[in-house]
């Protein structure tokens, strides 16, 4: 990625009420993971930029959520990301149900998916083992102090394990992180999210 | 419109909780409705199909509905969407998000603004004088009790007259009704309704 | 009913908000209304005379009022209108409270019920199935968005068919929209309503 | 007042999940008091013979009741007695809702206003001041964590003194007991208080 | 105590919004009851410093408070304080978590419970019928509305009797009193009592 | 430190819902940061023994609380954690506002701060500018939909800059995940923590 692709990005519409560096005036390791992106996406997601503004908060941010999204589990990628749009949609955040709900319908191979997940996930779609992983995600979401033993035994009831659990739970703990960053600096998603991913079925 | 046309359309999914007449068993208003509608959008939203379970409620429905959207209004067709994908989007209803953010993406020739709206309409790419529309919106969608003088006064501020108010509120207070019925039931959108109008700018 | 006595009533305090026309200057339909409820209920209320302000609106509003009011259902008059006094209860409507209040008297011939169920229906004098189908009202008035089968089998078990419990939500749904109105518009009910059925038993 | 007479009160349907003590098995102080109101009022609100099941109980809260409501004050009683109404409104409580409606249609001799602040204190017939007074209430009510200077200002604003201010919110503090304590043990309300102060300017 | 030892109390910070009266401008009664207090805790709490602004109301506080927490019991006084502090907390009553927790923690020998109970029950080190007793304390102080039948059985599965739930519902909606009328006057905490009965397990 | 004092620890009671790994099991990183934490605290906090179930969340945790706590700022730590514990207060949170609580007190030399901004910060004995960044925080913390230009004008008001919001609102936004975990595993605080930094002003 060149520097002017970056900026094409980046000045078309503020997309954070911070400051976003130049990727040149970026710390290299920064740069690089964002070029690492650029190149497979083939656009920046705001959020690397926005976030780059402190690149230390940048790193840990990634870090974290690398460790969640990638790591081996007994949830696809596909339900990794219901979680955060359901969640995100909960939360009311601009940016994340954007941008993850994109990424739910290529995961998902599925174009109507994450409207209505984001909308109300007991309207939606989606098996009662999904219904029930977001429940118990919502549940973390917006009423961790009421989470106990029956929650994990209603998801037991659905073949999830215990680490199951802990990805679901610390999905929605990480988005809660996320959702609050994005609202409070008013982060903008890039105009690729919003019809990446719809036409796959809808022809 | 043939009958097998609509029967397409309403046999993919369960698109309500309730039996969904066929065309030529419904009164011969209803189905001239229909039939019109379905000749100017090149399929039958499902409300059309859902509600036509109950004919009388059906014809008081539409009427309601064509009395707020269609009159001459202070408002463009554009902001009365606006009104109904915000306040959609705070009571969680699946179709009407997606159906009238459909219509709001047409008739805004606007790709973005129906999920920004939906999401979160402070953080929408929206004029102050629609912000406050929606605030006013919102207000009586979810705490009518105590909308007041200041509140019409924070829309004369931005121009509004009291019969703009009037139409913002009664927008608000009619899809309070529409809501609740198509959560009550289950109603499904169309999948035309997911795509339309995402295309024209993002290209 | 003469012009005078509609000016009697409109005259003593503002019922709405917005101007209220008179008798004379309405279209005929609308007209040939309020006269046919004056003269069966001996004054004309309110909600007549404030809406009138805007005739297709008050054309739709009593169609689809009658259509789930008056039709034939399991749902006696009476059990109907104790579930727009609760739902409107829950929505603070001054309006539809006092007004509907009244009529739940007169057709329950019971001086107590609607302060009870305006209040809290769960502490009411009332059947179980009565606070079964008041318990599904509130749900579609309050969280719609979480209305599912579970709701419906709650019905089923106190002897409602679906068809019933299209009426309670129906009912439910459309003073969502009519409290709304009355809250928007400072509708303010007739002094008539207050002391309405309840002499009847307390004697 | 004779034991058959309270016997008449309490046996026509529970007034309380509660034990409800004979008159004669009372305390004579306890006894004493229930007479007097009876003789005043012509019959034995029925929250006398529901807390008598526990004496000291029942010496504390009319003693605290009578310091907060028969003191000398910068509120009259029936202002008094629009914030018992307008909190218990809130706080959803059948029987101090009826109560203490009727005595403050008898106090302001005003059959309307009870069910007004009772349903909705911003929609009510009342002056600017009440309307602060009531806003205030309600704060200490519902919220009483925000309360704190600009509150009080806001109060002073009407004329109100900061003792005025403690006898708002000490009687708002005070039903919130009440309230609870009604609800606990699911007090009704006697008949006679339905009707109470109603004929008077109606007819 | 002398009348210096109460000043110096007094004087330190504002212990409340309203004039604290000195010792020997108070009713004997109400100084007797001072006394008595300071001579058992080794200062004197501020709430009876505080109230004695209004001595009959003082009067029946401390009647109503001796009345449930004094009387023979179901509930040992630590289960008392237990319900105190929860109810407290979810009211965010800074001076009865600080002053109320520290009495727990005499009374339960356990430095700990009283922070636990007050940031979440649902997460202390309480036996399952303590957890039954505050889930019922907490419903009553926050929507009593809904207290019922259920509840109450909830309670007597634990072997809780119906007048060790009027203890626990008495004491939630007596307190439903004090942290509002501690919020309203901005009523602060002795120091003494966030440090009494930590150490007592913790060395 | 020794194995044998990190399992001293652990025993006691469950500090976690899942395993919590041996130090010796541990990967090096990992136990050297635990190693170090011992080392200047005098014991383990359980939240490094609980997150090290999962390493990488681990690293990636504490990389995020490091980059936000130990940053230079605008914000004196003590004031850093002061938005820690109210944050958790308003969530709930038994592990953050015990362990948090400590150490606030700790930095901030103030053995009752930690308590009263807990509880209710707007009852603390806290600067108005400190007012502010709490008012900020729970804003983030609780509502962060609505968060905007005005909420960032009124710390301006109070001399914070832009990027002392970024640290209060992130620090929120941390902490939002923190509660989540900790609410999910039912991590339980050190008992240390509960008398840490309360006798130094007190005796």
């Amino acid at each position: 990625m060149t520097r002017s692709s970056a900026a094409a990005v980046s000045t078309a519409t503020p997309i954070s009420r911070y400051p976003v560096p130049r990727l040149e005036d970026m710390p290299a390791d920064v740069r690089a993971r964002i070029e690492e992106v650029a190149q497979k996406a083939g656009f920046v997601p705001n959020v690397f930029l926005a976030l780059a503004h402190r690149p230390d908060e940048f790193r840990a941010f990634f870090a974290y959520h690398d460790a969640l999204m990638l790591r081996e589990s007994g949830l696809t990628k596909a339900e990794r990301e219901m979680i955060v749009v359901a969640t995100s949609g909960a939360n009311d955040c601009h940016y994340c149900v954007v941008a993850h709900g994109a990424i739910l319908r290529v995961y998902a191979k599925n174009p109507l998916v994450a409207d209505q997940v984001a909308i109300n996930h007991r309207k939606a779609d989606i098996t009662p083992r999904q219904r029930a992983m977001l429940d118990f995600a919502l549940k973390v979401a917006l009423a961790s102090r009421e989470v106990g033993e029956p929650d994990f035994a209603a998801l037991r009831a659905h073949g999830f394990t215990d680490e199951d659990a802990w990805d679901i739970g610390a999905i929605a703990a990480f988005f809660a992180l996320s959702n609050r960053m994005a609202n409070l600096i008013d982060m903008k998603p890039n105009e690729e999210f919003y019809l990446l991913g719809r036409v796959a079925r809808a022809r």
